[in-house]
């Protein structure tokens, strides 16, 4: 009879789970041991327990199913919790197990024991320490169903080393899928269309599944009919773009530019998404971001059909037959000469290949991304749902281990990506077609900008020294190379844009370090206005056109 | 009147908390604004969390006295958990700053949001939110005097935004030290003396504070006087070596092998310490390790006076004229050849300079250390006290940071140094004088170990995969050269002593790699019997005298 640790991981697998984003220890040798006797699962090591828990997230968003990860004791899931607080915030199915001492030895408080339990009650929707091997295998499927919600969650199986050593397991089929019962959402749907019909400014907040292809081209379809503004939320899941999709603008992070985005609204529709507060408070100012006298409309609430839905609302207002507004396909002109981040992105979208899936932790580097990709081929956008930076390389690798047939782009800053700079490995471990660009800006360069905004001005040497990343430089080539990815600096357009297509063509990944300059200087900082320095985060016709506006 | 993050500051340094770690946030930047306000407040920036609270764990244990962290919400706390897991069982003094959203902006759940108290509760003996500007210098305060204990221990003060930007907050002076009123251990120094005197084997086993010059002199007097043998806990946060001390072995880590050094004992005395458990359960295996019939007797609990328990115990056995046992001066003689892990030991024991700090993660390849220095100049060693890997890196950050006139030797494992390899980034931006020595076995050794020991054998190549480090090879010179820290690799013993020799002598971070094989294949392992399995992992000496006394 198999013991614990063969039947979970037999069960794992008749669950559909077959991937395991891997860290093990001592306690979880009997896990790692079990990994031969189940062909359907892959392990993917991992060299910190947050490369782990990322590529387990993104490997959720895109293959929409659950990788399992395997993470040792508290201190492990410590090192794993800032992607799995990302992969909270992304609503992605996740079964996270974590090894435990055996049962009968956490009496003696050895110098590894800690609350595992209470730890993981902060990241997730389902935790379990599993008690006995005979259950494991019910627990396991059980994870599993929390896991895939809907709404997706991480589901935490604690998995003490006696329950997963000792024989007597049977590993077990997953349930026949009920089918979840449905809320009823006519009543929504009528009171939604009928302030559609009715109202003044109406936009519709598109967020979770909402941003794939069937939601978004049924949101566009409303939008021709009624002239309702489309949105989408700061920092998507996955974001379904490009020519021949709708080009939906999401809700800017700095709150003054999203409190314009909004201004006038008299309808906000929520899809799958959150009414807009702003990502940190700042002295004097408002964190809910609806306007006064909006009325907030919740289309469908988290465990909805959330395309059904839109469909439906689609159908009350008539509006099937609209012509949605579609991305026309147009690219940028590659880039030349010095490097700036607006280059950058006119190179990603000179050359992002069709059905890339891109990883977006650009930072403040990043914001003329989405206005230079938004005619590229089609492809996927991830982001960082949670704001715990770090997160962009080890959802690389995941999305690569999900997608080995398409190219995966990780655009990352150089102050984010040094908190799981470990992924690089198993990227090279694992040969995926991952082709990282690092933005070097030498700074944590929101920092600059937030150091301003929060009106902290008084800072001197030591308050800036916080945000410099000079001193000494980082050299991303040597840390790529060391790490076996094959890497380079670029310092023109012209090279960027080659580097970029040999490395998309090449297997396998590669990291491409461009230095650029840091957007934002504490000194350019401080001679602007207030409002001003909020919208130089923006991209520039973003900005010129808020403006306008602002400053008519 | 200054605001909260000013006051603060300021109140921190009156309590001689005059460094802090740092990793911040938007929600931290009016910390960061203020640190210049405060001149004798020094900030040390790490690229990641686990760099700040790792330095701050190592910066007490040498420092006797609590620095600062300044980490960025639940995720940043997150990123810092296993070194504060680690600076938790080494009963540090450390006052861990997390920043939070301002408390008006908690309610929306914002994406940064989480609970940060039940994440924090796991590592911290005090734990609080400080609610209003005009607490929180008085909540500083509390929260260095917890910290400072005896015993020490890792204060959490969570810092909400608008706390730390309101003005009105008035910096205090920390509190006249009150004399900690000591329990009365005259019943147990009588109890324990009487059982020394009268009784059978005996072995007295020194932790924590007791692993300093005074408390090992007292234990070594009362040894020659009464025969009893002296032991140490398996990872001591702080122990004092070298010749003229008493050289006191460590409990193994191994669990057959510390039954070994535990057989026969009729009683076992606690000094600072806790009765010795296994590390990790083994099926089948105990996990107390105290022999049965052994009386287990508690010198001194964990906030007493140990050196005056040990001193008032000496005195009851009139062991104060004694002659204590202590390490005669010796080195071992520099090694040549092709390098072994066992040849780097020698060559640490050839050359580690006078009044050295060692921090030591070296794992299984640091089995011959403690053999290869006793007799080395004085000098203070660091352990994996959690068992949390990745500290020894950051520890060997905070020492340096606390003693800038001593030299500082990281010995560090390949695979518990890329949990935290950022540190190597600070160690350059600050100039620390630390030699950080990579054993690079490419693979988890102990996990080779620990698969034999825990009778997984049934592994095939997705097992074996798990253990494995090579594919690619990490090239931690171009690794650290690329972190800023000139790196080099050397393959002979010769070369290895004068690269040690070198950087030891020049001011400033170096690293030197080291490929070495791997202890034991898990070929070689299955080849053993399990109790010799148990044995290969000590010091051949220690493993030779075991064998002749469980093989006579």
């Amino acid at each position: 009879m198999p013991n614990g640790a063969q039947a979970l991981i037999r069960t794992l697998a008749s669950c559909g789970v077959t991937t395991c984003f891997t860290n093990p220890g001592t306690s979880e040798m009997h896990f790692v041991a079990a990994l031969d006797s189940v062909p359907e699962m892959r392990a993917v090591l991992g060299l910190f327990e947050g490369v782990a828990t990322g590529a387990a997230d993104g490997y959720g968003r895109m293959a929409d199913r659950p990788a399992a990860t395997l993470l040792h004791l508290g201190p492990g899931l410590g090192n794993g919790l800032a992607n799995l607080h990302n992969a909270r915030r992304a609503k992605v199915p996740l079964v996270n197990i974590v090894g435990d001492h055996a049962t009968d030895h956490v009496q003696y408080d050895a110098p590894l024991q800690s609350d595992i339990e209470s730890v993981a009650g902060n990241v997730s929707g389902w935790v379990r320490t599993s008690q006995r091997t005979a259950d494991l295998p019910h627990d396991a499927v059980e994870a599993v169903v929390a896991a895939k919600g809907p709404p997706g969650q991480v589901a935490t199986l604690i998995l003490p080393a006696d329950v997963s050593w000792t024989e007597g397991a049977e590993p077990v089929l997953p349930p026949v899928a009920a089918v979840a019962s449905q809320p009823d959402l006519s009543a929504a749907v009528e009171a939604i269309a009928r302030a559609l019909r009715n109202g003044g400014r109406t936009a519709i907040l598109l967020g979770g599944r909402a941003l794939r292809e069937p939601g978004l081209l049924a949101a566009a379809r409303i939008s021709a009919a009624t002239g309702a503004k489309l949105l989408a939320e700061t920092f998507p899941t996955r974001m379904e773009r490009g020519a021949g999709l709708p080009d939906v603008e999401r809700i800017a992070y700095v709150p003054e530019l999203a409190s314009v985005q909004l201004s006038g609204l008299k309808h906000l529709v929520l899809v799958d998404a959150k009414a807009p507060v702003s990502f940190f408070a700042y002295p004097g100012k408002k964190s809910y971001l609806v306007p006064d006298g909006c009325d907030v409309h919740d289309l469908a609430p988290p465990a909805a059909d959330v395309v059904g839905a839109l469909d439906a609302l689609a159908d009350a207002l008539g509006a099937n037959g609209a012509i949605p507004g579609l991305a026309a396909a147009t690219r940028p002109a590659p880039p030349t000469g010095s490097l700036t981040a607006d280059k950058v992105a006119e190179a990603v979208g000179a050359i992002l290949p069709e059905d890339a899936i891109v990883s977006d932790e650009a930072v403040t580097s990043g914001t003329m991304l989405p206005a230079n990709t938004a005619g590229a081929p089609r492809h996927d956008w991830l982001t960082l749902t949670g704001g715990a930076i770090g997160q962009g390389l080890p959802a690389a690798v995941g999305a690569a281990v999900a997608c080995p047939d398409r190219p995966v782009i990780a655009l990352e800053a150089d102050g984010s990506s040094m908190y799981t700079i470990q992924s690089l490995w198993t990227m090279a471990r694992e040969q995926l077609d991952v082709t990282v660009v690092i933005y070097n800006n030498r700074s944590y360069g929101i920092l600059n900008v937030e150091l301003a905004r929060v009106g902290a001005q008084q800072g001197g040497p030591k308050a800036a020294a916080q945000l410099d990343l000079s001193g000494p430089d980082l050299d991303f080539v040597s840390i790529g190379n060391g790490l076996g990815v094959p890497s380079q600096r670029v310092d023109s357009g012209e090279d960027l844009v080659g580097a970029l297509q040999r490395a998309i063509a090449d297997p396998g990944p590669h990291l491409i370090e461009v230095v650029i300059p840091v957007a934002f200087s504490q000194r350019q900082l401080r001679a602007m206005p207030h409002a001003m320095r909020a919208l130089e985060v923006l991209p520039r016709p973003i900005a010129q056109a808020v403006k306008r506006r602002l400053y008519p």
